[in-house]
């Protein structure tokens, strides 16, 4: 008996992840009544966010420009270079203020039964970077789970076949824990505890 | 350090009810990483409820065309009308399917504090309505608080004032409500309106 209008918006809340039916509602009624001009503003940034955000061309993380602002960024360290799998790694990692180097974001971890091959996280690119030299510690911080595990043990292999340097995170992650819900006192630790692997 | 966009996107995210910046986050990464088609439905079904859903001419609910589908509905009883606050009432009293008259609903209530007065809740639209003839029990829904009774006593008095015969919805303890969680208000009210069993 609703309008079709306010169901396709409550669908369309329901999308996004954590959302059920009882909150959809909730926003989308809350939009209408309360916050049209807020609600607008939300599908604007949407759309721009979606049609504007591209892809660092060096550290492949998400950037509006194709150079994103880590990379070009004078303050970091250029010769550490930090593997994550999702840019709300980065997120994460950023917010806990103890790393100043740079960024390589897989965008995802090696899944050959889903398809996901090494040209798919940028290994290639990756490669080519090591080859120039600049880097002389590979930090890898990606999630340890059994795709994590395996997308890192990967990547030390070609680090090492190119004689550079692998750090891993120290323990202190949980098993099964995933980078993104960590919270700044533990990434530190981790960050200040890693070791030559 | 991150895309002006994405920090643009997340402050929206942060606009919605119950949104803090942790879950706005996870949507705004959400979106872009994994469901930009979602995205863009979210957006554009935003507007399109924002630009396209009005009122209804005769209950005042939210409604695209002139006429909402419950008031032009041959099924529902016409002598009927239950007053409720907002179109979430609505939407409650009907996944209820207890009700099967029609609804006004005032978007909002009283509260001369906030230059709420009764035009503002189109209170002669319902006199106007009272006039014809047509409703034989008008059912005052609206919320249990200070400004929902000060309303329900503005309509009740005008509603009399015309021989329109007026009920309440019965108040007292929830079903599945646990006594010593209930607070002493609705003790009262459900003790003052005891039956004999
Ligand atoms: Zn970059
Ligand atoms: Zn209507």
């Amino acid at each position: 008996m609703q309008s079709p209008l306010i169901n396709e918006l409550i669908e369309a809340f329901k999308l996004l992840p954590t959302i059920g039916p009882k909150s959809a509602q909730r926003m989308a009624y809350y939009l209408l009544q309360n916050n049209p001009n807020g609600g607008k503003r939300l599908a604007e940034a949407i759309v721009e966010a979606i049609d504007k955000v591209g892809h660092c061309d060096q550290c492949r993380n998400f950037s509006e420009t194709d150079v994103c602002r880590i990379c070009a960024s004078p303050a970091r360290k250029r010769d550490q270079l930090c593997i994550v799998e999702t840019p709300t790694d980065v997120v994460a990692i950023e917010q806990s203020g103890i790393y100043q180097g740079l960024y390589f974001v897989l965008m995802g971890h090696l899944s050959p039964i889903d398809g996901v091959g090494p040209e798919d996280l940028g290994l290639p690119l990756l490669e080519e970077r090591l080859k120039d030299g600049e880097v002389s510690e590979l930090i890898l911080a990606t999630n340890p789970t059994v795709e994590g595990e395996a997308t890192a043990h990967y990547i030390h292999q070609m680090a090492t076949s190119m004689q550079v340097p692998v750090t891993r995170l120290a323990q202190g992650i949980p098993l099964g824990g995933e980078l993104e819900y960590i919270d700044s006192g533990t990434l530190s630790q981790a960050f200040a505890g890693r070791k030559a692997v």
